[in-house]
C-alpha cells in the first residue's frame, strides 16, 4: 500500500524551524506518510492569499491526499479548528475562510470540529496550534484513524464573499487579487470568462495603461512588453514577457482591470 | 522496517544548490533515508542563531532520528567534526558550539570525532564538509554503520556560555536572542520563569515602550498592539497581534527586556 | 527496489505552490518517486544561473535520477522540449540551453523531442508547460515508460558558448559568472586552471582591488578579509572569510577577474 500525502500550506516562512517541527509532530506519530510542501511564503497572517494559493495546487494531487492548512492569526482564540472530508481529498486548518475557493469546487461529504485531545499533543500552547492540533490530527488521519474521532460533526465552515468581476454590457471590470513569484498580476476574472473575450477585440486598461488583445502565451509578445495572458492559476494576468508586471506598472493594492469591449 | 530520518539545518539559503548536493550525496550512499529540512535560511555563518533553531524543533521527531547541522564558518580550518550520540537522537556537524543547546537538554553517550577517510566523500574540499564529509557520515550511520568507525571516542564539545536572564528582588531583565520569521522578538527568559511572571502584576520595558502584562496568546490583544506571550519557542516573547513587533519596535541587536513585579 | 528519485529545478519561488502542483501531478501519476528539490530561487528566466546550478549538483545524486529543470522563458512558443538520457542520468526540459553545462561531462545517449500528448496532462497550457508536460513525463518516466514512446528521437539540442577564461603569457583574465547564497562570486576559472595557479606566486585583481594569493580555505585568511579559494562549484571564487565579497566589492555584472603572474 502506498503512503498517504499530506501537503503543507503556512505562512511560517522557513527560517525558523517551524515547518520542521510540524514535519517531526506528524512523522513521530507516522513516519508512514509523504510530506509535500505547497508554501510556507504565504503574507503573515493572509488568509485570502493563502486561499487563492490553496485552490491553485490542490487539485493536482492524489485523491485521499491530506491538504494541512495553517495560517491562522486567530490562534488561541475561540476560532475553530476543523477537518472537512470531501469527495477527494481532507483539508485540515483554522475555521477562518481559508478554505473558502477549494470548498468552492468541491463534494463537501463531512466537516468535523476538532475537539478530542487524544489526537492532539499533550501540552497544547496558545501560539501554535500547527504543531500542536492540526499536524498530530493530520497524522492520526493518514494512519486510519476515523474522522469521526476527532470531534463532533458540524455543518458550516467560514466562508469569504466571492470576488467576482462586474460584467456590464460594455466589457468587464475585475481586479488584482494576487500578485506572484514572477510579478505577474493575477486578477479575479476566471478562465472562462477570459476565454470568451479572447475571441473578441478588447481594450483592457489596468493603472493607465492599455494592453490591445489577450494573447496565448507570454512570448507571443516582445521582451519587456506588457501583455495579459489566461495564466497558471486559472485567471487572467497582467504580465510582462521576460520581465515583472509588478514592477513595471506599480498598481496599488486592489487595482482595477477594465475591460472594454469596442461596440 | 520504517526510514531513518535524516534532518537539515543550514544558512546554505536555497538558491545555490548546496542542500540539493547534500541530498545527492545522502541518497547516493542511502536511498533509504526520509530527509526533512529544519531550516537552510540561518543568517549566514550564524552559530548562535543556528543553534536556538535547531533546540526548538529537534526534539518533536521520533527517537532515532540524526540531525545533521552545517553552519560551518571554521570549514577548512583545525576545528573539529562530530557525531554525538544521546538517549534519542544522533547530531552530526562541525565541532563550534552549534550543539550547545541541544545537547543541554539531551543525555550524552558518545561523542565521536569524525577522522575515518572511508566514510567521507573521495575527494574532500576545503570549503564545504556539509557535502563532503557531515552527509555521507549520515548517510552510513542511517544505513546502520556502528558509531565507532567514524572515529575515535572523545568526552568534549565546544559549549557557548548560557545566556541566562538576570533575576533581582524587583524583577527580571532579559533580552533578545532571536527574532523569529514573524518579527516576534524571543527573549532569553525560558517559560518556566515566564509562567512565574505571568501570575503577577508586571510591567515589561523594551526600547522605551510598555506592555502591562503576559498574555496567554496573541488574540488577547487587539491587531496591531503589543503583547508579551510565551511563544513557540518556549521563551516569553514580544509579539504584536497580526503585526511584526520588530518592525514597530526596530530594537538594537540584544535588546534590554525589563520586568518590573510591582511590591 | 528502491524509488526513482526526480530532482527539481525551477525559477518559480517557493511563494506560489507552482512547485507543490508539480509535484502533485508528479505523485497522481506515480506515487512512488522520491522528490528532491535542487533550487527553486533561479532568476526569473535565467537560463544561464539555472545550467551553473544544475552544473553543481546533479553528479552526486545516484545513477538513474531525473533531472527536471524548468526555466522557461519561451513557454508557449517554438521552443521544444527535450529529454535526454545520459549514460547515468535523465535530463527533462525546454531546449533552451539549459542543459549546456551538465552535458558537457555527460555520455548522451538519446536525445528524444518530447511529442506524445498521451503522457501530458490532457489540457495544455501556454504558461505552466512544468506542470503540463515535463513533471508528467518525468513521472512516466520514473515508472518505466520506454523513452522512445514520449516522442520522435533527435540529433541536436541547443548550447551556450562555453564561457572560458583568457589564457595569456603572463596569467589569465576570467570574469565573474553567479554570485552564491553567501556572496561569493564564482569565476568561470575552472579548478584545474585554479589549481595550477596556486602553486605560484600571483596577483588577483578585481574592481580594483587586489589579492595576493589563492588560499585552500576561507579560514586561511582573517574575518573580513577578501581571499580567493577554490569552491563549492569547482571554480576559482573571490570570498570574504566569515563575510560577504559582493557587498564589499560590488561589482559590476560580469566583473573581470585579472591573474596576473610575475615573472
Amino acid at each position: 500500500m502506498k503512503n498517504k500525502i499530506i501537503t503543507l500550506l503556512t505562512d511560517f516562512g522557513t527560517k525558523d524551524g517551524f515547518v520542521g517541527t510540524m514535519k517531526g509532530v506528524i512523522l513521530s506519530i507516522n513516519p508512514k506518510v509523504e510530506l509535500v510542501d505547497l508554501t510556507h511564503e504565504i503574507s503573515p497572517h493572509n488568509i485570502l492569499e493563502a486561499s487563492i494559493a490553496l485552490r491553485t495546487s490542490y487539485h493536482f494531487f492524489p485523491r485521499g491526499t491530506i491538504h494541512l492548512v495553517v495560517v491562522d492569526p486567530g490562534v488561541g482564540s475561540q476560532r475553530r479548528s476543523i477537518l472537512v472530508e470531501t469527495e477527494k481529498y481532507y483539508f485540515i486548518g483554522p475555521d477562518n475562510g481559508i478554505l473558502s475557493f477549494a470548498l468552492e469546487n468541491e463534494e463537501i461529504k463531512k466537516i468535523i470540529e476538532l475537539s478530542n485531545k487524544k489526537y492532539f499533543l499533550r501540552d497544547i500552547s496558545n501560539t501554535f496550534h500547527g504543531r500542536d492540533i492540526f499536524a498530530p490530527v493530520a497524522a492520526y488521519l493518514a494512519r486510519g484513524t476515523n474522522i469521526k474521532r476527532f470531534g463532533q460533526q458540524t455543518k458550516e465552515y467560514k466562508k469569504f464573499t466571492l470576488l467576482t468581476p462586474r460584467i456590464h454590457p460594455g466589457g468587464v471590470i475585475g481586479k488584482v487579487i494576487y500578485v506572484d513569484h514572477f510579478g505577474n498580476l493575477v486578477t479575479n476574472i476566471g478562465a472562462g470568462l477570459a476565454l470568451k473575450l479572447a475571441q473578441k477585440r478588447v481594450l483592457i486598461k489596468i493603472n493607465n495603461r492599455k494592453i490591445e488583445r489577450i494573447n496565448k502565451s507570454y512570448a507571443d509578445t516582445k521582451p519587456g512588453e506588457l501583455t495579459a495572458v489566461i495564466g497558471s492559476n486559472d485567471c487572467l494576468e497582467i504580465a510582462v514577457n521576460q520581465g515583472n508586471a509588478f514592477q513595471v506598472l506599480k498598481p496599488p493594492a486592489d487595482a482595477a482591470v477594465e475591460i472594454t469591449v469596442p461596440q
